[in-house]
């Protein structure tokens, strides 16, 4: 009785989802202490105070109907002003009031652009390994998603597939840098090769094609790497963020596009876009949240707690002889299976009560996500349940 | 650029919005207290203390990780069972957690059951004079909007050109009751007889033909009228709820849908839904909504105010000789324009600084919406506006 296209995915399901009922299964089977759970990117760090002692501070504002009622489907215009302006300050860029579009989180965000910009069969390019959720995501609007196969073993962008995967119906190309699920942050460099690959075939086709930048992961780099910001190296740049990981709070789905005026169609995109969040069923982002942060702009979850947990475990993994990209951002790393199955490989480790996510998941068999947003003393828990998973290979 | 889907939107923007605008632009030209904007449903009346004093007492638990993380898409397990006895306690029903899916708003939780629902070109029925964005809902899954006309003067449900409608693609129909624009509650004789004419034409079809409950009005009913809950009349009903107005937080983004285990192919029904819920974007409802609500599910915000404003603007209007639908429920009153284009009537009420919107907006020609969800003395100062109004038509 239900729709078609939503019977298939009933049938699929989310491999990761399925992973966290099985961590469930194993926690009241073996004790949850006994269960390595690394698959889901729900952090580990609490939010800064500031962010929980804002929302008190906004719930004891007098006017209540400000505080929860309907603002412009865009969002309070002060909370889009104070985030232009900060952007500002970070980034030398030049945003105002009007080029912020509050969203439910990243994902909201990201469905309001797509869309605002896809017609039936349009194409959108991703590069693999990638966030395998923009498949439904580009699916939502009859899109075609069109993967870009992985540079291995650096993960940086594969340019040369890219250049020639780009036809005139490529509307959108998403980037997702720091990069879940491989933890690697795209080089300067690199966006500049990527921009100019684009900007060549926008003149070859007559085309726009626009760089959506997934960045809920920018605030989380690690060893002073710098994440470019993108709106800088290429014009028809759209920004989608979000507070989940930044601000700990993946659960409040409080997130913003940023449109920069320079980009092609500005006013429609822009119109577009606010019209498509209210008839997408999100209205506006959450309120109270809005509020609560824009008084935490310059506030960022402790991230030393993910650091020392990618040191320790980017160590034992090296020192047990796995292969590993280069963990510079996130909170994942990105390991090669021990067998050319990843499947089988997730389905041995969870012997060990290691609870890891395919790579197939992510548009790239044969490798694994460890998520590390975990109690450091769980994660060092786990090591003779990584060594045993190893030795088993030997 | 943009999608073209989004140009016609674009063009076309939202009337209630559009009038929203004009609202701000006249409070400028004419100061605030001279302007009567009758136009937007964002409530007046501010949300009960204890919804308030609950979200600070969910902000100080320790656990902010619990409080602002991740859940399970269809949201917490506690709070879903919650609402689940709460319901059973008021209705009589037997839901349990399993049957409640926690969703940004009632937009939210319709976009996400249409998803579940529609393959393209499928049918879905409403009754004129309805919310206009059910349209834009309907048109996000390529399903095909089937309005039933109003039934004049008593705006109850059109029932003999409802079984006329219902064809063999027929997915669901959405029943909005108390009804917005006009204020109408539907009489549970009007439900049964409507329930009898879906399962007689369930069989003649041999389809399974959903009914939707959109209920964010649901506690806004006066004069002691009974609301029936449609689950107890009718197998096939999901009900989406909404707090935006019960609790007076509309832009904070919290309501549910109701799945009970009696509709048809329920397994699939339920997976879909959560599964919509997360490719949507949505991903689930905002968290610390989530757990304050279920705190609060006694508390209604007071209503009091909206009856007093009801009874002073129906008396005034029938003193100047306006024709109403009789306003049992809502904030909204609905009234024939004073000339047979509503948008030239809406325009004339502009020029005395009342702000109202057309019936068009709502599939319904030639009369217009008041929203009373506004201070009582600025209605009250709007009584002689409404009454030069009537002047201009004699």
């Amino acid at each position: 009785m239900i729709a078609k296209k939503m019977l298939k995915y009933v049938e699929g399901s989310s491999v990761t989802r399925a992973m966290f009922e099985e961590g469930k299964r194993q926690a009241k089977l073996y004790g949850a202490e006994n269960v390595y759970d690394f698959s889901l990117g729900n952090p580990s760090v609490e939010p800064p105070k500031a962010v929980n002692d804002s929302m008190i501070e906004v719930l004891q504002q007098t006017n209540q109907n400000k505080v929860h009622g309907y603002m412009s489907n865009a969002g309070h215009e002060e909370v889009r002003d104070a985030i232009a302006k900060s952007l500002n300050q970070k980034f030398g860029t030049d945003f105002s009031e009007e080029n912020i579009i509050m969203t439910v989180g990243a994902a909201g965000g990201l469905n309001v652009i797509l869309k605002t910009l896809l017609d039936p069969e349009d194409e959108v390019i991703a590069f693999a390994p990638y966030f395998s959720e923009y498949n439904n995501y580009v699916a939502n609007f009859d899109g075609t998603m069109v993967p870009v196969s992985p540079s291995i073993p650096d993960f940086q962008p594969n340019l040369e597939e890219f250049a020639q995967k780009i036809t005139a119906r490529t509307k959108a190309v998403i980037v997702n840098t720091p990069n879940n699920p491989t933890g690697v942050v795209y080089s300067e460099e690199t966006i500049q090769k990527m921009a100019a690959i684009m900007e060549q075939k926008e003149k070859e086709f007559g085309t726009s094609i626009y760089l959506i930048a997934d960045e809920p992961y920018r605030e989380l780099a690690y060893d002073g790497v710098e994440v470019p910001y993108l709106t800088k190296y290429y014009k028809n740049t759209i920004v989608g963020y979000s507070y989940s990981k930044s601000l700990s709070l993946p659960g409040e789905r409080i997130g913003y596009l940023v449109i920069p005026k320079e980009v092609d169609d500005f006013e429609n995109v822009l119109n577009a876009a606010t019209i498509a969040t209210r008839i997408l069923g999100f209205v506006n982002a959450p309120s109270l949240q809005q509020l609560a942060v824009a008084k935490c702009l310059d506030e960022t979850t402790d991230i030393t707690a993910y650091d020392r947990n990618r040191k320790l475990l980017y160590d034992k993994l090296q020192e047990l002889g796995f292969t590993c990209a280069k963990p510079e951002g996130a909170f994942y790393m990105w390991v090669k299976a021990l067998e050319e199955d990843d499947n089988a490989f997730v389905a041995k480790a969870k012997e060990f009560h290691l609870l890891l996510v395919p790579g197939s998941a992510f548009m790239c068999p044969g490798y694994v996500r460890i998520a590390y947003c975990v109690d450091t003393d769980m994660l060092q828990r786990s090591f003779v349940a990584f060594e045993k998973l190893a030795d088993s290979y030997r």
